[in-house]
């Protein structure tokens, strides 16, 4: 499945840039034709539809049927509220990500149909405080979500059939990984005790470096 | 000290709502007269002043002299530029953070003064991508920046005095403290092994409860 980038300012374009890392492919949609003529003379493959996204007849043009997820992500937080609307409406298993600009629209944007809300100017404003008060653990957690770091955060499924087991059975490798925690619906069990039993349908959040996790992977899938 | 928030959009409003919430004292500067006047009607004891903040006399009337740091956060790189150079001229002790819009300007921003440079579009873009494709890790990571937060991860400054003793003789409880790393300048090294040496200027980056962090400082101070 594709993705369709709605909103293609610099927030868009910074979506388009992380799908472009990891080879996703995406149409973009957006009513500025001339930005969009300007992003294709940089980018000449790039796909892309001009219009107001909120509009079925342009979701469906850029086949939001098979669409794997839609970025609600123009600088208006009413319109990302339309898209999500219209896209769930449309196709009610795409996965929708919605920006907000106002904080107080989160729940209006929930509402809409937006699977996750996301605020850059509210977490950018969390951000800039931290880097002021604490700026150590922001650069760690930087070096966590940038991929091509040593060691990374990453959640690893346990599949349904998994027959139960210990943590400390499983004997993961302790120099290469660490297991934060353990996720379950929407409880987090944080650093779990070797009797701590796994069971399928959890998710591992782990610390590790990239090869570590295909270990850890084969320890859980058997 | 207290610190300086140049510039009031939503940016800055966010970066106020931080510090109220750990009560520390700022005065706001900003060009907008309209906007401030707005401010000051829902926060009665919010203090102002009105005009560009790269402007001398206006870091001077804000005590930058005294101030612990300074927030460049208007929406113009050029003019956050401005003001990290010029608030550093003044008072060179001082922690200048920047806002930068877009990511080509985070060096000029860097070489103009600023501690540190942060790009809520640019860190929004890659936070709606990991929405989308990897949620979990998404919500682990804010669960860490949150301060009310059960595990919350911390910096705990090793002091220059300290006696270097190897990670197993801290002996941390290990149901409270995980100990992700030891940051040395610029250096991280991931997951320590129990003979790995502890020395003063050191920083452990550790996950834990708020009440954990009091045992492990206990220990390091000894
Ligand atoms: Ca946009
Ligand atoms: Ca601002």
């Amino acid at each position: 499945g594709h993705y369709l980038i709605c909103g293609f300012g610099r927030v868009g374009r910074n979506v388009a840039e992380e799908l472009d890392a990891t080879h996703r492919p995406y149409v973009v949609i957006d009513v500025d034709e001339e930005r969009l003529a300007a992003a294709r003379e940089r980018q000449p493959d790039l796909l892309y539809l001009t219009g107001d996204a909120s509009d079925d007849d342009l979701l469906l043009a850029a086949d939001i049927n098979d669409a794997a997820g839609v970025f609600a992500v123009t600088d208006d937080d009413s319109r990302n509220m339309m898209i999500a609307l219209t896209a769930k409406q449309i196709n009610r298993a795409t996965r929708v990500v919605a920006r907000c600009l106002e904080v107080r629209n989160v729940p209006k944007l929930r509402k809409a149909g937006a699977d996750m809300v996301i605020s850059p100017d509210f977490t950018g404003g969390q951000r800039i405080a931290a880097a002021m008060l604490r700026p150590g653990v922001l650069s760690f957690m930087d070096d966590l979500v940038r991929s091509e770091t040593a060691h990374r955060l990453e959640e690893i499924p346990v599949p349904e059939g998994f027959a139960p087991q210990s943590v400390g059975s499983l004997d993961l490798p302790g120099h290469d990984v660490v297991l934060l925690g353990i996720r379950d619906h929407r409880h987090f069990h944080f650093n779990p005790s070797p009797e701590v039993m796994i069971a399928g349908g959890q998710v591992l959040v782990v610390m590790c470096a990239p090869e570590a996790r295909k270990t850890v992977e084969r320890k859980i899938l058997g």
